[in-house]
């Protein structure tokens, strides 16, 4: 079948099991082929192309709402409703999204990105449905992993509570982004095993029927304990002491179990949990033998062999240098630790954790529980090191406030991804970090302009016995700059110039640094002396130079990959401010609006942080300050 | 015994149970006194008296950890440990801290205030002792209400799946703040009633003897049927589940089952918690009988009678004015609902709640579930109302930023206590909000300078149909001005000139906008004439306004009881910048340092927003002016 041809999904109405095994083989190859030259997230869409199929067909989109929770996995979905013919575009700019998008679909009713919000809005959705009357079904497909974030455990509990009617589909291939971690797991991998306890429960009943003589009391007491065996052996304990029906565990790749479970599902009242089991990566062998690394999400690569991609050399990444620098350190320091929110693979992290097993510590998808936890390390005299994406990080932010900063604790908090960080889009940039730690009291803010800068604030950061503090640093590859031998440490709230100059000065700070210097560079032939400073100490800010800056009547630019609005050109106003100083500032940065998916390059172009926009806003400057002198 | 002269806990080592439960009657007795005088969290308090005592005799603080979870119900701990003669300045400014406060006591060895948290402390805590090889005991205190927030199960999990050793005081009062909600309140809730269950545990140890004959494999299914109706009838399943081992549940009145189970606790490896029951208000009438209301906290009381001393008459508090002006609309709008996270009774929601009982959604100890769940709401065209207050708030960040605001959904968010609160301290202040939502997208945020604005403002919120919008408003009572009949809509993005002035000009929103008119009508009489200007509109600025005061030249002072990092000053001072204006602006607001409890009136004056402070801004100011000009 041609799967570009497809309009929306009704067309699975009419097929027999078969066909849909047919099809799904379909599926299948097209993404295998599409993704080969895109890259994107191959094996989480791998692993539910039966149940996305199933779901389609059994219940009736848009009408009845799916949501899926992370949303990497709904590529199977999108072909589904007409967009198989934008793959090509995947995760590109302008392009199809790499997650659930309302203006793509009508289909897609709830967008995501950030893992365990699918059950909190499914809940919304049920309860408009009640109130309003309607009749559609919710259904929510949410991973083993993301079920461990506090905020679905949250919705669970009030779900069951409310005994409100709606269908949960754990998708359960054992593994999140990395293995994920927590006692919720081990009970899902007990779940995984329950086929030999059913011998256990046909010897129960057999038990049970075999002893009449005790009645009454009794009788009512071996049924209970028929009902706890139920609980205990296939163990949807857990989910139906919270209220939930529990079904399953269901074969996540057979048409015949999953049209089965869906079926007594609809019929159910109250919350169903379907647990089905899947594989990530099936059906294609690469896929499937390394489906927590490299098959997760991953750029082009060969179909054949398998073999990924990859530019002929790379400097090192940032993550990398990072998780070097703190390896190096930890050797040194006994107290120092790790602690990681299931992104031990995504920071680099597994080397440290081989050297040092007992002190990484991978929490899984728990990012309020990791801020916190390092801060009681912290208050035991600890050096913790919280590896987070700044994306991800948001997700701490009370921690980061109550429990961090207002104890005033040695946290290090290590924010990788901060800046755009491209395909992954609006749901992933990481362009808010800044804003929403500037304001904390007492925390201490460092980007780095490249990766040499960032080994020895790393190094800083380790040593710094001052407070929380925070170095951030971008997605990707360094620069390719030579790496110094020895660590040393880097005095905070102290910029350093750059370069040169006497018309303006650029404020910048992290690789986008680059950008001013090299504008600064086309600039001197046109007789503009223009002054680069490496921000670095973004909280606190370099007062004395500012100040400096200011009684020279130095009209500033700032530039950061970051939130506009009270972000560290904010900062620089509000310095100025402070000391009495009106002063040209003129701030380049991320604006008052989400950045969607595309290459850092276009997304950089679009937002005006090019090497050509700074040197047009030079040029607009300058005449203000003569008109001003 | 004279309470003020402990020093530490050491004495208790040497009590009999009989002396404990004589002594446990003086600390009743004087928590009652003192509080009549003072205020405070009474009920919490008088619940956890053998507890607490109890803890302190059985283990040994400091060395042994305890973390208070919330940490309203620490009074008897610091009772214990030397800090009686502070309870006449309890919650009061530069006094007693109501909550656990490192700098108060070397026993404090983690600060609390939010809930949910001391599972994570605990945690790192446990691992810190793990890796630096020392023996202490880490004992979190936790009640029923807490554990439903998110971090907490995080927490749990976690901690079961790494079988750390420390010890869990589920201190289970049947409520938390208000009647908690949720699945896993129903779990304690059976919990409660196990003694009931224990006969039918005798009976299946007759039937399991009875049945010899039954061998091999059926020995061991009858084995593991013993063992899950364990499971099922005390039901500590659900933590048995997570890994922990269940103790109880346990009178938490009952020193000799206390230390019964301490003392098992602290031989067993891994992790355990201890469910003890407790009776808020235990030992005092009044409390008893109204635990959730009135006396969880209140202010002086007269302990005879239990009558709380109010103030004669008191304007209306502000969020009586917006539960009312909510219910008023949602007599006429059918899509509006209200969701609150544990707080139905502070922010004065019950008759709204009693009015439309399927329309008040109380979730619990559950602020990331209450935002999203409000985003899967108005995605389906509902008009959620989410009544939050600011502090708490700062744990929803995420999902304000993530689900709400990226897909621009219709959710009011009704920010309660916004501003500084004052005895609940620093833990509590809601002074980060506007800098935590000001840089986030397509958000509006709006706050009135008394409560008739406010109702015009919640009417407003309630129709506005743009995208998120939130509300800010403060803790307390109104100022007592006439409520206007007719609710209107208030226009976006407008201020109002308040008072008109030529010489500088104050823009501020609030009711400390009313000190700016005072300190304008002060400096009237020095012959300066100051504008103020309410500048309601926080996001998005009045930027005609503000830009025709700048071309006028006019030196601005910004006033807002909210933290000056990234706040609306800030916001002015970016659009001024923005429009390539150079101006004199001083900014007045929460300086860059966590403020602690007091009247709020002493903690204006110690930031300096009072009216003489802004007399004297004012007077600095001017002459600035004359230099430029």
């Amino acid at each position: 079948m041609d799967l570009e041809s497809i309009k929306d999904p009704r067309f699975l109405k009419q097929y027999s099991n078969e066909q849909l095994e047919q099809f799904a083989c379909d599926v299948r190859s097209f993404l295998i082929e599409k993704l080969s030259e895109t890259g994107g997230h191959l094996g989480p869409n791998l692993g539910v192309v039966e149940l996305t199929l199933a779901l389609h067909k059994e219940f009736n989109s848009p009408k009845d709402k799916f949501i899926w929770d992370v949303g990497h996995q709904a590529y199977v979905h999108k072909i589904l409703t007409g967009r198989a013919n934008q793959f090509n575009s995947l995760r590109q700019y302008k392009g199809l999204c790499g997650f659930p998008k309302r203006n793509e679909s009508e289909h897609d009713v709830w967008e995501t990105g950030h893992s365990s919000t699918s059950l909190s809005a499914a809940m919304g959705m049920a309860k408009a449905r009640d109130l309003k009357g309607t009749d559609e079904k919710v259904v929510a497909v949410i991973g083993d992993g993301a079920l461990t974030g506090g905020m679905a455990l949250e919705a669970l509990n009030h779900i069951g509570h409310e005994h409100t009617d709606l269908i949960v589909i754990l998708n359960d291939n054992e593994m999140s982004i990395a293995p994920n971690v927590g006692a919720l797991h081990n009970i899902l991998g007990r779940l995984r095993t329950a086929g030999k306890y059913h011998k256990a429960k046909e010897e129960l009943d057999y038990l049970i029927k075999k002893i009449p003589a005790f009645g009454g009391k009794l009788a009512s007491t071996a049924e209970r304990v028929k009902d706890s065996l139920k609980y205990l052996l296939v163990s949807g304990v857990f989910f139906e002491e919270l209220g939930f029906t529990y079904l399953g565990p269901v074969d996540g790749h057979s048409f015949e179990d999953l049209f089965e479970n869906f079926r007594y599902a609809k019929k159910t009242k109250g919350p169903v949990l379907i647990h089905t089991i899947t594989k990530k990566g099936k059906g294609y062998k690469p896929a499937e033998s390394d489906a927590v690394g490299t098959w997760h999400g991953l750029g082009p690569y060969k179909i054949e062999s398998g073999e990924v991609v990859k530019p002929a050399s790379a400097p090192p990444g940032y993550s990398k240098v990072v998780s070097e620098t703190l390896r190096t350190m930890a050797r040194e320091d006994e107290r120092l630790v790790v602690i990681t929110p299931a992104m031990t693979v995504g920071s680099k992290l597994e080397k440290f954790g081989e050297e040092f097993p007992d002190r990484l510590f991978d929490v899984g998808i728990a990012e309020q529980h990791a801020v916190t936890m390092a801060g009681g390390l912290a208050a035991q005299e600890m050096k913790p090191v919280l590896s987070i994406y700044s994306t991800f990080f948001q997700r701490g932010y009370d921690q980061l406030v109550h429990d961090v900063c207002r104890q005033n604790l040695n946290v290090f908090f290590a924010v990788d991804r901060a800046g755009l960080v491209g395909a992954d889009g609006e749901t992933h940039q990481g362009v808010f970090d800044i804003a929403f730690m500037r304001h904390v009291p007492n925390i201490t803010i460092l980007m780095p302009k490249d990766e040499n800068e960032l080994q020895h604030m790393v190094y800083t950061a380790g040593k710094y016995e001052g407070g929380p503090i925070a170095v951030r640093f971008p997605r990707g590859n360094g620069l390719g700059i030579k790496m110094d031998e020895q660590l040393k440490e880097i005095p905070i709230g102290k910029w350093e110039v750059e370069r040169e100059g006497s018309d303006l000065a650029i404020l910048s700070f992290g690789p986008i640094l680059q950008k001013a210097l090299e504008a600064a560079e086309r600039l001197k032939k046109e007789g503009i002396s223009v002054k680069v400073i490496n921000a670095r100490s973004i909280k606190p800010l370099d007062e004395e130079m500012l100040i400096s800056l200011a009684e020279q009547n130095m009209p500033l630019i700032t530039i950061e990959e970051a939130a506009l609005q009270g972000g560290f050109g904010s900062a620089v106003l509000e310095l100025l401010s402070d000391n009495n100083q009106q002063l040209i500032v003129e701030r380049m940065g991320i604006p008052d609006r989400f950045i969607e998916h595309g290459s850092v390059k276009h997304l950089l172009e679009e937002i005006g942080l090019t090497v050509p926009s700074i040197i047009e806003r030079v040029r607009t400057i300058l005449p203000k300050k003569q008109q001003r002198a």
